[in-house]
């Protein structure tokens, strides 16, 4: 990814410079999590690890980037020192707890954890939320989304809707370790190894004088490799042309109409060509409610396409993801910090999550003080990945993090997991960290 | 931005390769357009042309990205020439027609045209819409929150809440250019000259001892340019300790609870102590309604700050933006295209965009043929921005897009512009246009 030193907010920058020179370079915890799911959410799985870890290990203040500090307005009255000597020789030198990227996760559950001196812990807020977040957001609707097509493959086509390419590329790599199968973006396969899918878009059709020719040139290339696209001018006509032409493409694509109705109509025209063996691929503005429907009818599809639902979590573009200091070291001794502004308080102290799993289904998970024995069976979900600010495993390959996902997923239990009417997972505070919340609620000031 | 070649769904580049396959590197034009407005919106702000002319500018398939294509399973079959030939001497030679950016615009005009050789219009798609969609929907937001604000400032946020870094950048531009007045991230700042603005976040004052030694100790450092953040414990007692501390700070900053109530009281209490130059900043999941609601209580806050609003365009995360093939040459002559799925047909032809503006005040735009004569006195919104691959003018500074991006909207009817129940803009289509649609939909095939 892009990011620089300078990929950060400028309070960020100047909380840094004011710890500096306030001498506040003590050992600090800042924990990240969501405050609340969504309304069209029953959990979250959590993503985008990977791209933060690469960010913390390498993340250098460039003389180009300390001049352009120094020059800001907003900067002056900053001591040299800060630009001199404090930012050439930052390295992130801290650790970071995390639960393993496609773990499904509930607020106000800790996603992450930094310890860090306070300025380092600070400065990597803006881009390690930005990028957990949104890939957080799209691993979790696609469980949903490949969850609904029961099966059936589901390839992410919505680079096109993205905000921008690189959130093109961390979308089709959220998406495929949540459980698709591939994606359209060809950056994405490379990068990660993600198998690539595509059709052809209705400009091929519409280049040639006539559709029989469209296809068939298609065809000459692709061979049984071929997908086509059939409603760029009648969707029956085009399947009909299809078994008239001689071709055995390995799909077609439906873009438009009544999907069950098209599909149904469009497998016996192909079947009576004998054309058992063509896939039907149904695209164009589907998400988990449209495919569960398409399923539910029993519609002869047998892969889809999903964009827009995908590459922006269209539901939720934004999850109220927090970022907040629980615990410093001040006086030698670690205290848990706790903000107390009305309808955000956050949670204090160096936290763990335990999940309490009986026969295979996840029954509750408890979150407790880092130090607290977890519930008696239960598994701890966050485990340490940086440490003197560097990685303590090397990346699994994405294959893997998908399969991990995949198994977690299925932990959950099934009324939580469903779609319609789903079910809360019970979340549960510890007894010491209750106890830590009523102290210093006390000691508010 | 980090664009390859690769940064492009496959299905682009088996096109391109089919269509080299089949001679078909006729020239073609592409338009790219909205389909609708979304529910809640009145008009468009275009932005994000200049991330794209630049891409196209520089777009080059690089030897490792011609060796990863030429191994993909998907690409089995196409001729070695493409991969060895055509590739690597692939440049985009074409031409641009674009409305500038900060141009309101209206479903379904054109906000860019596109002509080249097929391939060469073709493989830029993704990276197109994905750029100047994501700017689109953030400069048209922006608008709609600098007005409620009503001649505040407004600061853009929303770095954190953003689908990853570039998102983050490519908001703060597109907040900038529509008339935010700054921005957050500090590397929007750099990369566009956007002034940048910034308070001090929550963690600041928790990791102080007291609230008291945490906004003493900033101020120790940025003196009067000190932000300070009230909400941490409670919102007036930090108001008042700000008043008995003998700061004098730049602003102070209101983050939760009633924002309406809340900085009456904070104002009263910051005058009260003669601390009258200090102004109230507000922020908190604010957009153009909670601005609006704010702004027409009467309440003295002096700044926003939006984040999410901005920054992912929450309210519509996706426009419905498409990229179609509307003319190619055939047999020497050039030959309006049109696509018929249903809900989704095309307007056929290369054409230009005209606005009829009487006194100042823009009436009505025409969409016509590109070599149409447009209507008396009616100004043409498309302009040519590339010419055999390269930019005919210097990028514009962004203070200058930001400057014609305020006349050009302030041209719009306020009934057209208001929050509240907007009247929806006339668009016609010329009859030269209705013509051709007409005949092609007779030949329909």
């Amino acid at each position: 990814m892009v990011a620089t030193a300078l990929s950060t907010d400028l309070y960020e920058l100047t909380m840094m410079a004011g710890y500096h020179a306030a001498g506040l370079t003590i050992p600090a915890t800042f924990e990240l999590s969501v405050r609340a799911l969504p309304p069209t959410r029953s959990f979250l799985v959590a993503a985008g690890l990977e791209q933060v870890l690469e960010y913390m290990e390498t993340l250098r203040f460039r003389p180009g980037d300390i001049d352009y500090l120094r020059g800001l307005p907003n900067l002056q009255g900053v001591r040299p020192e800060f630009f001199d000597e404090y930012l050439p020789r930052f390295r992130f030198s801290g650790e970071v707890w995390a639960v393993p990227e496609g773990t499904p996760v509930f607020p106000p559950e800790p996603l992450l954890s930094v310890t860090a001196p306070l300025p380092e812990a600070q400065v990597v807020e803006t881009a390690l939320m930005a990028w957990i977040m949104f890939q957080t957001s799209v691993a979790s609707r696609a469980v949903r989304i490949v969850d609904a097509a029961s099966g059936r493959p589901v390839i992410e086509f919505g680079a096109r809707r993205a905000h921008g390419v690189e959130a093109g590329l961390l979308a089709a790599r959220a998406a495929f370790l949540a459980g698709c199968d591939g994606t359209s973006f060809v950056e994405a396969g490379r990068r990660f190894g993600i198998p690539l899918a595509g059709t052809m878009g209705h400009s091929w059709v519409l280049a040639f004088s006539d559709e029989a020719s469209a296809f068939g040139s298609y065809a000459g290339v692709f061979g049984e490799r071929a997908v086509l696209l059939l409603d760029t001018y009648d969707t029956l006509t085009a399947a009909k042309r299809v078994t008239t032409s001689g071709l055995r493409p390995d799909a077609v694509r439906l873009d438009s109409g009544d999907i069950v109705s098209l599909s149904r109509a469009v497998r016996e025209i192909l079947d009576a060509a004998g054309l058992h063996a063509t896939r039907i691929f149904a695209t164009g503005d589907l998400d988990e409610w449209r495919i569960a429907e398409i399923v539910t009818a029993g519609a002869p599809v047998d892969a889809f396409g999903v964009g827009t639902a995908l590459s922006t979590s269209s539901d939720a573009p934004a999850l109220g993801g927090v970022y907040k200091l629980v615990e410093v070291e001040r006086a030698g001794a670690t205290t848990g910090i706790m903000k107390f502004s009305p309808g955000k308080h956050t949670l204090p102290g160096r936290k763990q999550v335990w999940r309490v799993v009986r026969g295979g289904t996840a029954i509750e998970d408890v979150i407790a003080l880092a130090d607290d024995a977890g519930p008696s069976g239960a598994r701890p979900l966050l485990t340490r990945v940086l440490k003197d600010g560097k990685r303590e495993v090397p990346t699994p390959p994405m294959h893997e993090v998908r399969a991990r996902c995949r198994a977690a997923v299925a932990e959950l239990p099934h009324d939580v997991r469903r779609l319609h009417q789903p079910r809360g997972y019970p979340v549960q505070l510890s007894d010491t960290l209750k106890t830590m919340i009523d102290r210093l609620a006390k000691r508010k000031r």
